[in-house]
């Protein structure tokens, strides 16, 4: 039996009155601990026929490249944290364009939310959470580098609607749910 | 200071290392106790010219009225949790046609996604959630027993966009932060 934090009272796992699933609940205090699926919000960032790709200093997938994109917090909008992730990880000021596509990784309970959006300028760098920041042309794009399966599908739907101004957001590729495959 | 659960060691609001804002912390055991935004799933569905709206048996706003919608949980898709909502709450079985909006309503932390569905048939009735179920038509819409802006929100936006196949979704009216106010 687990005890969260330690020293609190035994954490069972048991519907609550009114709920209709289990939950992790404290035996001693009777609080109810949710677990809730975690937004992640980013952006493709295109600059002059370029993409701006991070490559990622910190766990999960350290020097692997990946898109802008993070955690939505509280009392920000998407749209707000989306631009609010750029700053941080590629120094990068962005216009956000349209809502590029809306991912779900159910086994992690992530949500990702991810804008097509354009560089105001190419000055960009890495923030504390990147090693390197980068505009690639396509055909330069490093495939066997990315960090998440979601990141090539976001890579490939920015192309793919290149010039479509009136979309549906993409939704993960048929049959894919975004478990990280190694060597893939 | 707060103690949480009781027993615990104290919380306490300080940035973790390597964060870059406060959160909340266990001084015994160093638990970060992250609060994330919450995301809303949810459908507006049509089934010839009109729309189902449910009377909510719960908390907030009980003898209101609003679309089917709820928490997104863990371990579904957000196309699967508005299916799921809808049949929970209106015993209704959807067809999901697209991604009406993404609404965010900051001050509590949560994005909400509303999609425009279609009943697969006139088969509904209040879930333990609900007090009623009913299809309305346009003209009919109780729209000063809505339960929520976001309510309204979606409704207005469902019309707007009947018979466009391509759309971006929307997103909050302009000025508008969901905040409730009541007597609106």
């Amino acid at each position: 039996m687990a005890r969260y934090p330690k020293d609190a009272g035994p954490i069972v796992s048991k519907v609550p009155e009114g709920d209709n699933r289990a939950r992790l609940v404290c035996e001693a205090c009777g609080f109810i601990h949710y677990h809730n699926p975690k937004v992640v919000v980013g952006a493709v960032c295109g600059y002059e026929g370029k993409i701006l790709l991070c490559r990622r200093a910190i766990e999960p997938r350290t020097g692997f490249w990946t898109i802008p994109a993070g955690y939505l917090e509280l009392n920000e909008t998407s749209l707000e944290g989306a631009a609010r992730e750029a700053l941080e990880e590629a120094k990068a000021e962005i216009e956000v364009e349209a809502l590029l596509a809306v991912y779900n990784i159910p086994r992690i309970g992530q949500l990702q939310l991810i804008y097509r959006a354009r560089l105001e300028n190419a000055r960009i760098g890495p923030g504390p959470e990147s090693l390197e920041t980068r505009l690639f042309d396509w055909r330069e794009i490093p495939w066997d580098e990315l960090a998440f399966p979601s990141t090539r599908w976001a890579l490939e739907h920015f192309r793919e609607l290149e010039g479509v101004a009136l979309f549906q957001p993409r939704t993960n590729p048929r049959g894919e749910t975004g478990d990280f495959a190694p060597g893939r």
